[in-house]
């Protein structure tokens, strides 16, 4: 029984009424000494006045509330001028309840998991993945078409939705890449580079690792099994005792004893010696800034760490193994045992050696207890937004948390729309996001919207090379039909396609600049639709808000009503080297694929290990359908070479490299952190937008 | 005029109730069809009933309120069983309004500066420093006596009370170190090792310098002045602008022109080459991790860097100059310009080279925007606590935060107490307490508590080595007169006088053991007193929590009603070397110092750059008042040597080393996250305490 009236008596918070009140109920505040007679008597007579209007929104989903944007001024005003709703207000409007929120200042809040056993019983809304064709350097807005559409659907059609979206890195941030996407989150007022943290909790966690691993090679270089097995399992009060995360590495070796007095001398030396090969570590360690010094280096260097040198090198934090974790965990449980199942490195002896060999598991499902909920924010026009991980597009899936999916899904309700974004063009974020999200998750969606642009289909069409920081040439800037046409027919038409090989419907949403002529867009929608689109329409968000996304958000609704009929691409028990050509030849157009020899004998070494049955996550350029980054429209009449094949056994994913990958991006001459800075006085920051 | 009740119609939330009501205000939240008439009589009855209570309360300091300890189970169930204040009841009762708070979950919160222009004209309550004598390795307890002098005064003696504390490193947690005061803090279900993420935002301010000083001498290792100045100050839509952080750097060149194109080649030249020393770049990366391979490497070996490999290292987080100066700033203006003012290295021509110089203190204030904010939290029996900075005591001063301290002492009224913590022992931390915290806050202490304990007097008395790890010889765990009272007459006597130097009344708190004898707790108490303190008190806190510290409390309530006669130790204009020798003499008890040459050099360096008028900040084992770690009790008849001067000229102060420091700790064979662990269905934390 919930009651819809509460007298606070001395000073009680709205934050921890307890269960037992429903959300929206009257709540009055009194001193301690109000006579508690009279205290009843408000609360009767708010009980009668509020109770009907309280019963007709409980447990039913109520629509979100809007927030109105002034468009007459520029973006930095636009963004400066809204304010953001209180964030208990929008955890109250999207149903959730004072104790599944955890806020993080006024404007964001983390949710709680255990909403979704709350909510198992209510269906799930629809399922929106927001997609693009090959993007030029520049990116063609997916994210912000991504906004733009949940806009529309909430404000202008009055059907809840939720955005998921990826949270961005700091490198970037501060080198060459705009955060326009944020202005589409968020009042810059209360802009917060770090959001609750969780890329610096995957930092932690990933470093952890790395200091355990080299800490862990020196003193087993420099202690004999006697002393390694004293220090691993110490005598406390005279009695010795393995701990649960040794116990486990113990079961790994095949010893079923519970007395470490019992241990055979070399049941001891497999137990406490890793055997770490140094030259065959693949883990590295990760820092959120664009250092490019990091990326090859040696350590260990010091005297204390007695020659114990390596060569090895940082990544950009988002490229942590854990990261991908984090995206594609669906519980803390699910999460607790990818972390332990990472593989850091092979022993002398060819035997993977584990987190949890390592000891170290536990520590970092600590270290991530809190970076496994979502964070809730809303975009300009208050439409909530879910920003959870954000993976590499390249050595990892590039796709938002399957968590913050699943609870949005239950959030907006059937009639809701959940729109997701994968990174990089379909052949790539599209892809992964079926084969590898969709498998983890369990989820179907619905829609596919392919994000297209009159400057990359020019591209693709023929035009001349575009590049960031050059100008861009005059056939971007003209009216140019052929090229638009021939970019149609190219790439958007083979990006179509390969959503459809999965068997669900795409709407083609072209984002539209100010130099697009209308004869440009006509023929684009008109040609997508030829090439099997369920729609196509002009998309108009930069300029109009959620207003220019109202055509997009009809036609998705329309998609999203007919009937899809999801498939996979391929069988995950094919053998690995079928898997990885069936991805070459049927998306992106391949005759075959070539693996080098070291690639031959890691897929030997996966199936060996028992790794054969994870999905494929390719490793290649997003800049065009093949490995060449310079082969625009729609390549054929290829062979796709595979340089090597890595694994990530925690995320739980074989990563076939196509080509090389930079995983540390560096800082130019300029970075944009010199124009960043903030006012003291009024807080106010200048050169993020 | 404030209001003293308010109808909120249609959801709007307390936490965003704007100023005009009054914290405590009535607060009626309605449905928004809810008649407003009525609406309005409901205001005007409970205005009526309530207005005359909430007179009273306004402006008022209220007493905290207390949180019972079940003393009968064990430290961890303890921990367990308290259910900690919602962080905002905690918020209101210490005087906070909403909207003066930032809440982080649901049990800690940041506290907005602007705390300190509302309450300017209240008086500050009283300020007392935890410091102890010279500890063994072990530790002595000083963190332990701090929460339980707080919740003696809050709890049992009604003194409206605050802690400040240092935040930890996580380092250290996965290392060697217990958190065991954090037991003392917060209940452990809702423990979070990032707290609110200060230190993560110190690291990534940190390592963004040191990608842009890497990234700034390849690019000026690579391109010509004019390549260099067309992208510094690139020209766009036509026009060429410097941004305001290039300003302040032709300032500093002396380049009085506004105008890009006005400058001569000369003048490019300077503007665009820091021309970098490799050899001689002082900042360090950091990581917040016990990372010992890292403390000497060599980075710059990919392809990409074109053969600029150097030897660096990294340090632990918090030795970090960016953490000193979160510490020592006393609001965000103040902290824009210490960043602003770091010193990264020097370049060839011998001219210092800062963060300004690199155009990225804009982007440094971004990152540490929100650090600034102290952490409200509470002990176990609910008393409030800051939680903010925590400088290295070394390389740094040691101290938590000048702004928790002075928002603490406004919160606590005239009346109440503000108990703060210094790092090590008092011949470093209380020093630095007092020449380099105090000169930049301003504010004056009433009273030192110095914290000893039987074992460590003991150990300065002549008993044998105490060394972590090993157990405790016999002369620790049974009674000894006679090396208690040769102990106290050494360094608790000499570490007496110390605070004494500076003019302040000391009360001596003795950490009981239960080893610990009544004979030798009284004889402490009895020769502390002799030797010039106030009072001199066994505290019990560890086994009764507050009940256990009533007697401190008193003492340190009556101390504080005694004048004190506060004065530094050393006038600041003293040439370094005078300020290094008067430290060394007359704390230390040296009989003089001896500069090495490069320390010579440094200084005149320093003098001759402008920075000969800071404090000084000795980087000195902790574990003698000697430089010699073995020298216990009270050393007489040395010589210091001053192997090096090193300068933080952001945090403000020149550094000398005695001998070397370890800025990066390391992982033993089996660290402590062998132990930590999480329950995925529960959620309950195994290990960390």
């Amino acid at each position: 029984m919930q009651s819809d009236a509460v007298v606070l008596l001395g000073g009680g918070n709205i934050d921890i009424l307890p269960t037992c009140f429903r959300p929206g109920a009257a709540v009055i505040h009194c001193e301690p000494t109000l006579e508690s007679g009279i205290a009843e008597l408000i609360v009767i007579t708010v009980k009668i006045m509020v109770c009907c209007k309280i019963m007709e929104k409980m447990y039913s989903i109520q629509h979100f509330s809007v927030l109105k944007l002034n468009l007459y001024i520029s973006d930095i005003e636009i963004s400066r001028a809204q304010i953001p709703k209180p964030v208990n207000q929008l955890a109250e409007e999207v149903g959730l309840l004072p104790e599944e929120l955890e806020a993080y200042g006024r404007s964001k809040a983390k949710v709680c998991l255990s909403l979704l056993d709350r909510l198992h019983t209510q269906p799930d809304g629809k399922y929106v993945l927001v997609a693009g064709i090959t993007p030029t350097p520049l990116g063609e807005g997916k994210s912000t078409v991504t906004i733009g559409l949940v806009q529309a659907l909430s404000a202008h059609l009055s059907l809840n939705s939720f955005a998921c979206l990826r949270q961005p890195s700091q490198g970037p941030t501060f080198g060459v890449k705009g955060q326009h996407l944020i202005l589409f989150i968020l009042s810059e007022r209360l802009f917060n580079l770090h959001l609750t943290g969780d890329i610096h909790a995957i930092t932690a966690a990933n470093n952890l690792v790395a200091a355990a691993i080299d800490a862990r090679m020196l003193h087993e270089a420099t202690q004999s099994d006697k002393a390694l097995f004293n220090r691993l399992v110490p005598s406390v009060n005279g009695v010795r005792k393995f701990s649960p995360i040794q116990f486990s590495r113990l079961q790994r070796l095949g010893i079923d004893k519970t007395n470490p007095a019992s241990l055979t001398p070399e049941e001891v030396t497999s137990f406490v010696r890793l055997d770490l090969d140094p030259s065959k570590i693949t883990w590295q360690r990760v820092v959120d800034t664009n250092d490019r010094f990091l990326r090859k280096i040696t350590v260990g260097q010091a005297n204390t760490e007695k020659g114990q040198i390596r060569e090895t090198g940082f990544d950009i934090a988002v490229a942590s193994e854990i990261m991908a974790i984090l995206a594609l965990a669906d519980s803390l449980e699910d999460m607790k045992n990818r972390l332990a199942r990472m593989v850091v490195g092979t022993s002398r002896s060819g035997q993977p050696v584990t987190t949890e060999d390592l000891g170290v598991s536990g520590a970092l499902t600590v270290l991530m207890k809190d970076a496994i909920k979502p964070t809730l924010m809303q975009t300009l026009e208050g439409t909530p937004v879910f920003v959870h991980a954000g993976p590499f597009a390249n050595i990892a899936h590039g796709n938002s948390s399957v968590l913050a999916d699943k609870l949005a899904l239950k959030l907006v309700g059937r009639d809701g729309f959940v729109v997701t974004e994968a990174g990089f063009g379909a052949d790539i974020g599209m892809e992964k996001f079926f084969n590898i999200k969709c498998r983890a998750s369990g989820l179907r969606p619905n829609v596919v919207v392919l994000v297209a642009t009159i400057r990359a289909l020019k591209m693709h069409g023929g035009g001349p090379n575009v590049s960031a920081g050059a100008p861009l040439p005059k056939e971007y800037i003209d009216e140019n039909l052929s090229l638009v046409a021939a970019g149609c027919h190219s790439n958007l038409k083979k990006q179509i396609q390969i959503a459809h090989l999965f068997g669900i419907p795409v709407v083609v949403a072209l984002n539209v600049f100010k130099t697009d002529t209308q004869a440009e867009i006509d023929l684009v929608c008109e040609i997508a639709k030829g090439c099997g689109a369920s729609d196509a329409v002009p998309c108009n968000h930069w300029a109009q808000g959620g207003r220019g996304s109202i055509k997009l958000a009809q036609a998705v609704n329309e998609a999203a009503s007919r009937p899809s009929n999801f498939q996979f691409l391929y069988n995950i028990e094919m053998p690995i080297a079928d898997k990885i050509r069936t991805i070459a030849q049927k998306v992106y157009g391949a005759d075959d694929i070539e693996l080098s020899p070291a690639a031959k004998d890691k897929i030997d070494y996966y199936n060996q290990q028992g790794y054969g049955l994870l999905p494929i996550c390719m490793a290649k350029t997003h800049l065009s359908l093949s490995h060449m980054p310079d082969k625009k429209g729609a390549p054929t009449g290829f062979v796709l070479p595979i340089r090597d094949v890595r694994a990530s056994i925690g995320a739980g994913f074989i990563y076939p490299l196509v080509g090389t990958m930079s995983t540390m991006p560096g800082l130019p001459t300029r970075p944009c952190f010199y124009d960043i800075d903030l006012d003291p006085v009024t807080g106010e920051i200048t050169g993020l937008f």
